[in-house]
């Protein structure tokens, strides 16, 4: 059992905490049991270790008979080192440390069935707002996510923790610059609809048959007048009373709605 | 110019940010322009005082011409004041001290239009939850929110900032147990609709012509089973993905919205 909250193994995970340090390793860390208990589900390669208390094996021992039965590495530790190695306060008696693993541009776009629905975030910065529309596009059963270059990192704790799973159920392509998202969307034949404030098409009248990718812009600031004109369609969600706007989570989770609502009726 | 951040009325502003005070004094603090924009616009009565930098002055000269026009006190502050005032990082130079004033919930009950959209929040814990739901709420044009008692407190500064002004857009009724809301949204006529991930019903399916309620959980463990029972249907929003499960304020949002589509289309 790992007792040493001071151990070198200790200290290298917690500096997964760091975005240079994920950078150099290519690795992160998943915190808490849905996290874990998707990553072993979905893509246990990508599974280095898993840290757990004797407390957490006993309230999830379904996720640490997946592991073993995958060959995964277990190891028991003390509450002292999972505290230790987490940024989360209360990480709920398991992490895992896992190898980032993501497909290319070109390689998830290839695999995009006929009637996609993408989602694209563009210079999103809030790490819950991220982890949030990822959540939401796997619900609404969304194809791809894309996150640009000049966004949050989507491996952060925070942003990982937000998604509680959604991670490792839809490919997330990030690092791209916009411009070269948008041009490799529309030469696949994907529509590209800007998701605005100032559209003129509001999202119950909006033509989601085709593929389509929403574009969503910053929290704060909203859609680059450029991305936006880039698009084929600025679309709106419509206000119905007097709040001046949505955020991003929400608007994104009402279109990606919207075209899960009318894929499920075209078939 | 108030220039000192120890003075009796720069700590007795700070004292809002405890809920106890905020209890015994019926006040609470609006921080930012957004919020103390919409407080003079929409209930400038409920204004007792305005705290402005010369900076957030010069940013926001609009907030306190309303202000002024409006008879309201509006007092310069320093920079070091306003963030001793402040629970807010950055309260961004302008904060109003409000008085909390909200309808019972049978004079609320009893204003509802007939068509009525009323979101029930039962139990929410969240601060950033609450605020984004009585937002959302605001933006899908429902009629009133009622929070129920032993939730979190919708005056509180969190609470408040993340309504972004929706604050003042609709009536809120708070502090109401559970059974007493559902009981009187009942007598009025008004169907109650549990939102659970337990549901027969899905959301594009469901009934949402008359007037009626939507009833949210808790965002860690949902509906309480007696509270689900109580209601006159069970909806719940698809998954189309691999997601567990949605949160709160996406779950709420969707739900609102399709209540909103619905009353358009009947329009």
């Amino acid at each position: 059992m790992l007792t040493n909250p001071r151990s070198d193994r200790v200290k290298s995970v917690r500096a997964l905490s760091r975005r240079s340090v994920r950078s150099r390793t290519g690795q992160f860390l998943a915190e808490g049991p849905q996290a874990v208990r998707e990553a072993v589900r979905c893509a246990p390669e990508q599974v280095r270790d898993i840290y757990v208390t004797a407390e957490g094996a006993d309230r999830h021992p379904e996720i640490v008979d997946a592991a073993l039965a995958a060959h995964l590495f277990v190891h028991e530790a003390s509450p002292e080192v999972l505290h230790e190695m987490c940024d989360a306060e209360h990480p709920q008696g398991i992490v895992a440390v896992c190898r980032w693993a993501e497909p290319t541009l070109s390689a998830a776009l290839g695999a995009l069935p006929r009637d996609a629905v993408v989602c694209v975030l563009t210079n999103v910065r809030d790490p819950g707002n991220a982890g949030t529309v990822i959540r939401g596009a796997d619900a609404a059963g969304a194809d791809l996510v894309v996150v640009s270059d000049s966004s949050v990192d989507v491996s952060s704790p925070k942003v990982v923790r937000s998604t509680v799973g959604s991670l490792w159920h839809l490919p997330i392509v990030t690092g791209v610059p916009v411009p070269v998202i948008l041009d490799a969307l529309r030469a696949r034949g994907v529509r590209l609809l800007a998701a605005d404030g100032s559209g003129s098409t509001l999202l119950p009248e909006a033509d989601l048959t085709g593929p389509h990718a929403w574009v969503m812009g910053n929290e704060a600031w909203g859609l680059d007048a450029e991305v936006r004109d880039a698009c084929d369609e600025v679309v709106r969600v419509p206000i119905h009373g007097r709040a001046e706007s949505l955020n991003l989570a929400m608007a994104a989770m009402l279109c990606l709605y919207a075209s899960a609502e009318s894929r499920v009726q075209r078939h």
